[in-house]
């Protein structure tokens, strides 16, 4: 084994060193505006509904490893006030090649009493607090020029509801139904018509938003908001305002959820609860679309894909 | 189920208040002395040999979770120079109680071409900034006090070896022999001699300090070295100068681990290898004797411990 003291060419480096200026800005932007830095836990009880989550054996118990804050925020929230916390996160998914990572982070954040409105106001001016705040000059020159062209970022950020990006994807020529998931190629042809991120709200209850609070105005569309990237990058954050308390223990119910998972979250809320919004914006996602970088693989030091732990 | 607002008493508040603060004053100090953060994956593959670590399945492959960046740091710090990381680490201690952890937080820093006497004093600047810089009207009484007692901390810190401990130790009247692991019992009976934190370095390559280069003067010793919290807290971290390349590789056969983790580590190093000193410090236990804790679970808003992850 010849010692090789740096083969990581010069646009890995730029990327890693975008993604450490980044996570400043970020960290920055946060704590100026008030918010503490909390951490949650990784190893969480296992829930037999949950699917996609990676499983361990803790002990004697079942455990999985955590896709966010979840239920915790709002304990943090309660107690904190405005918290954020960056962290790593896991998803087993089920696909091969490398659209999606398996270990990625996550930037988090919530508002108390906070609706859904205030936190696309957090969300855009963090984004464009950071697009302004990357130096040009940070390193190789593909980088640079990706770089320079956050430049005319600006908040506000346009914003669609669900209902209207269906409308607008039929103009396209698709042929999508109303409370369908939107699909990777249905997020790309929305948002090769933006020069900005942008954001969906109100998506319907059906597509895995039954953790959000309904629309006061439609019980079938939930208060949740998506931020995508313009140029086809895809999905930045998910986020909303979350059901707590008498609310949530009904909307678990009507999903069948099971009585451990309702005790669980139940002992969770003893700790503290109040209503707020928030989101969890990708890590490696948010690189991805800043470094105009091809692959999301790209984005990490050492990116864990289906079934590939090497090196 | 009555939705309680804020259930966490004004302690709790304040130690979390305080460890946000410590994040941001570490994070602070780093970024200004040229660091830049990086993440190293959590899910590793597992190796025969690892004891103490959280086992998975990962698809098709046997996984572990990290206890710190480990050899992925020396990549890190080929490539982009003084790096570190702050991160979530997991330990499955087959020990009741709540004396550890098994889920904790590592702050962890590495410098090219450093030595050990780099390292500490990396470490006692850093130390000193986040106790000269923690703002005493944080919180709740007990907790302003501690923090209070902070601001006599001052750098340098005092600096023992390995066998100057064991002396120090006997002339306490503990029979302790020289080449043994340093028990928690004789730890204590160290720090309450000091009133601010001190390295222990050097340790012999027979207590588990074998990836550490060995002492050019001394090869029954390794360049490796702890840091101590006063008063009776125990180790706040650990660190020294890993071995690289075919030292470290000659290292692990004198060791008899197995081919597999020998051409795992080979690989990493091909993206990069740098002699480099470093350390890894722990989150929880730095909390907890910066706030004077009884319990270390007090440092940690949801503390995993042996066989309990509730909620």
């Amino acid at each position: 084994m010849t010692k090789k003291e740096s083969p990581w060419d010069e646009r890995k480096k730029s990327v890693m060193r975008v993604r450490s200026k980044v996570l400043h800005e970020a960290r920055s932007w946060l704590t100026e505006h008030g918010f503490y830095e909390v951490q949650g836990p990784v190893i969480m009880p296992a829930i037999a509904e949950w699917k996609s989550y990676f499983r361990l054996r803790y002990y004697d118990l079942d455990a999985v490893l955590s896709q966010g804050l979840g239920p915790y925020a709002k304990v943090f929230i309660a107690n904190l006030g405005r918290t954020y916390a960056i962290s790593p996160s896991f998803r087993a998914e089920m696909v091969n090649g490398d659209r999606r990572l398996t270990e990625y982070w996550l930037i988090e954040a919530g508002i108390p009493h906070g609706n859904l409105e205030a936190i696309m106001e957090i969300q855009e001016r963090l984004v464009t607090h950071i697009c302004q705040h990357l130096p040009i000059d940070i390193g190789e020159t593909t980088i640079q020029k990706a770089i320079a062209r956050l430049k005319r970022i600006r908040s506000p950020f346009p914003r669609l509801t669900y209902s209207k990006a269906i409308d607008l994807l039929r103009d396209e020529g698709y042929d999508v139904q109303w409370g369908a998931t939107l699909e990777y190629r249905h997020e790309k042809a929305l948002s090769v018509q933006f020069k900005t991120p942008f954001f969906i709200s109100r998506f319907p209850i059906s597509i895995e938003t039954y953790s959000y609070r309904n629309c006061p105005e439609n019980p079938m569309l939930t208060l949740s908001v998506d931020l995508l990237a313009p140029e086809g990058y895809g999905e930045l954050s998910s986020g909303g305002e979350p059901a707590i308390g008498e609310e949530m223990l009904k909307k678990m119910k009507e999903e069948e959820m099971n009585l451990d998972e309702q005790k669980w979250y139940a002992s969770i809320e003893e700790m503290g609860s109040t209503f707020h919004s928030g989101f969890a914006m990708g890590v490696e996602r948010l690189i991805q679309w800043l470094c105009s970088l091809e692959h999301i693989t790209d984005a990490s030091a050492f990116p864990r894909l289906h079934n590939c732990l090497y090196p």
